[in-house]
């Protein structure tokens, strides 16, 4: 018995589209996702959801729910978070995509968020995927830092078995012996998801390297290995952001970026959306 | 901020001791927690538990929920599970131990089970971490394969936080390069974690190395490193077992393999219990 | 005491440009060195240089002498190889890189390579590296596929400090979990090391993914996050190579490669050479 | 083509057992071999070797030769350190093992020295592992702390092959993401190795776990597991030593853990020796 079948590129040859309010991720464009890592505060969200949507991103990230590795650590606005993210995808006419952390929260966090996302840590989270498998948002899946590129699949087989085919899967790099960086981006598990799974993949520049000087490179690195997107923290103040601000770009970088990124998908053929 | 301080020696410089219905884990003995991976039938696992019994382990292993790879996988029997495993704990007087996966089943575990393990891939669920430290049951937390020790003890923290103090801490092996073995016991987490930590810390020699003949090899390793115990797949007919078939020691094997700790305890003057 | 101090951007604060021949790695552009793993026979040494050469590459690879895993598989024909590749270099007008095994024949190999290469299993030979600090020959070293970039850039050091400052560094793939590829691009090393270190890095698009269908993509990776070049294996009949031939392209396969990669660079002010 | 044959048990099923000026390794017993990292001076080698006889260690270890990561480091005496370590062989009436670095120095270290040792990072250097199969000494072998136990047993064939079948293994730590220890001690590497080959096997407890207080632990772990001995660094003074301080044991710490192997052995029917 294999782990996974249905998200084998044998079981359905062609890419699945993910639609998301008139944002299409896995069509052969490259789709920005960007905002900041956790939701701080109206202002912080507004100022960074209205600098990366002028800037050219289509989808609006911002978590309310923070699994933190610390107990003592900020874990998120929680059901206000979602309420601004809400208020801030009709003043930029963007979706967003939220993260959840267990079972229970699924049907609050589906109300508001257009696509769920399940962190690193969760892609081993059985139940938590099968209860997003029954829900009918698109489900955004993290590859687990230590999960293997057929766990990750089998993962998402979990969701797809449920019913649920909107899935985009997001490679936010692995734990090895490296500690220049947070994590050590695999970048070839972009071409070996498209060829083993039907399923779209992104990159996670920021969450990956740890650093805002790598954001760039990795960024460029997932556009022309032919992910389909790439998701980044955007922040005004990344000095005093809540979590994980060293990797933050500020909004004139995230601008800048997405010149360098817009100019080598004119040359490959690739649409910046 | 620390990411761990009730959890450390500096905070609680004598070791923890977890009771459960009359057994001591972390007082200086050697706990055997003994019995099969899943609950399959009143059989199986009533024919297990007398084994494990008379050969002297004294707490009953057994799970109803698996968090299996696949979706395809054998899922355990669920409440008949639990209901099965209540009843072995009267007939053969053992306490038992058994998984818990989502916070939503934590009340319904705990409505049965002595002590409620938290699985490797759950070790980072917070939420499931959280849910445990209100329960008034003890708490098993293993080792995520790519945790560090400071991750794990994070984990531990979480629970403890919420008011829990009685978590036994499982060393069950990490990920690394090496195929030869499932995973790669680490053994010197053992004396880094006491070195560490007040909690008491036992090791798997079942789920670590994956194969019956390291099971022995690696529980007198454990034992004379300082482990408070181990806890070791055993199954009546391995070759048709359900989950894990491979690693399980037979009934006949345990009895050899406690008599072996037995002689080992006795010269380094530990209590196999 | 640093583990390294000449090879940082500290002390030398201008990229190290390597000059080889009329061929300069390091000053911008993306140098491409392509030729078989192993060099098997004059017919197909001079096939694949040819080849390579009419698609732009500037620098030949061959080697002479091959670590093998295995006591029992093919060796490499020694100085004979070394010979061909020195014939070739004349008749296709490019200098060329072979590796050394010991420093007992670093004399040998720099009597004829222009540029001498370290493998990956040699990266902390240090009796090697020293050696090879004392030839007037450029360097070409690999990471070690478990080394972190300080071990890789505490190994250019050894070369350096005893006198010979033209060395290539080359990423090509770290040691993971992962199984997939044979090992993982660590992409991020890159920038990583381009901001510690003034000498030019390079990447190995071949040895790293170990599967022909992700060479393209990687060397595209490579280019985009700023590597002075690539490095890659091409084999007029791939399926007969006596090394390595999984990852090896053909020539039609590396013409089309290098059309992707001078759109990539046009569109980015790169010169392909 | 298999990559080992000759070292494989299929292929030799009994035991070797490795003679040394008396010492009888792989025997059964458990031989302890003990002594400086690096010989510093006479004074403490001599200090080392007089302590480690006297608390029951039959071999001496001492390097003349260190592969130091960092080239500004101590990199030993030398011969004058193989001359030191052929006196102390003398007065104390204990072969002597050393480490040799690259193919030019075999002979000259082999002229001195009992067993040659080959270190982690040179344990994929064929053409010394050559070098040595042509030697009449006994070589040790280290796993790369990077290597599978194929890859170990792989580069032990290469020695076998010339000649050598006096071949000692050790197990000495690999390289993970935990860094709360130097290396991970992979110690079902020991019962693996012994199912797989007919060479011996012993652990070093000093450089795989890196700090003082986890030398007992990993060393009884060993003697538990099946090793044919262990290889320990001792120190008169850790906190003045030139190399690896953080792990050597003092003298009396080292007659405290041969008291503690001798009733660990003795309840197991080894001998120590």
């Amino acid at each position: 018995m294999e782990a996974y079948k249905q998200v084998t590129r044998k079981s359905h040859p062609h890419d699945t589209v993910v639609q998301v309010r008139g944002v299409s991720i896995g069509d052969g464009s490259f789709t920005v996702i960007a905002g900041p890592c956790a939701v701080e505060s109206r202002e912080q969200l507004f100022a960074t959801a209205q600098a990366v949507r002028e800037a050219g991103a289509t989808v609006l990230r911002g978590d309310a729910f923070k699994p933190r590795t610390s107990p003592y650590a900020f874990q998120g606005l929680k059901e206000e978070g979602l309420q601004l993210l809400a208020e801030a995808r009709e003043a930029f006419d963007m979706p967003f995509v939220a993260e959840v952390l267990e079972p229970g929260d699924v049907e609050l966090v589906a109300s508001y968020a257009d696509i769920i996302r399940v962190g690193t840590r969760n892609m081993s989270n059985y139940s938590l995927l099968q209860e997003l498998g029954r829900s009918d948002k698109a489900v955004m899946l993290k590859r687990g830092f230590t999960a293997t590129i057929d766990d990750w699949l089998t993962a998402a087989e979990y969701v797809y078995n449920e019913g649920n085919n909107n899935i985009i899967l997001v490679e936010r790099g692995i734990r090895t012996f490296e500690t220049a960086t947070r994590n050590t981006l695999d970048i070839s598990a972009v071409p070996v998801v498209k060829q083993r799974s039907h399923l779209p993949v992104i990159v996670d520049p920021s969450h990956s390297g740890g650093h805002k000087y790598l954001v760039g490179p990795l960024a460029k690195a997932g556009l022309v290995v032919g992910a389909a997107g790439m998701m980044v923290d955007v922040h005004p103040n990344p000095s005093e952001a809540k979590v994980d601000g060293a990797q933050a770009l500020l909004p004139e970088d995230f601008i800048t970026l997405m010149g360098e990124l817009q100019t080598l998908a004119s040359a490959t053929g690739v649409e910046v959306s």
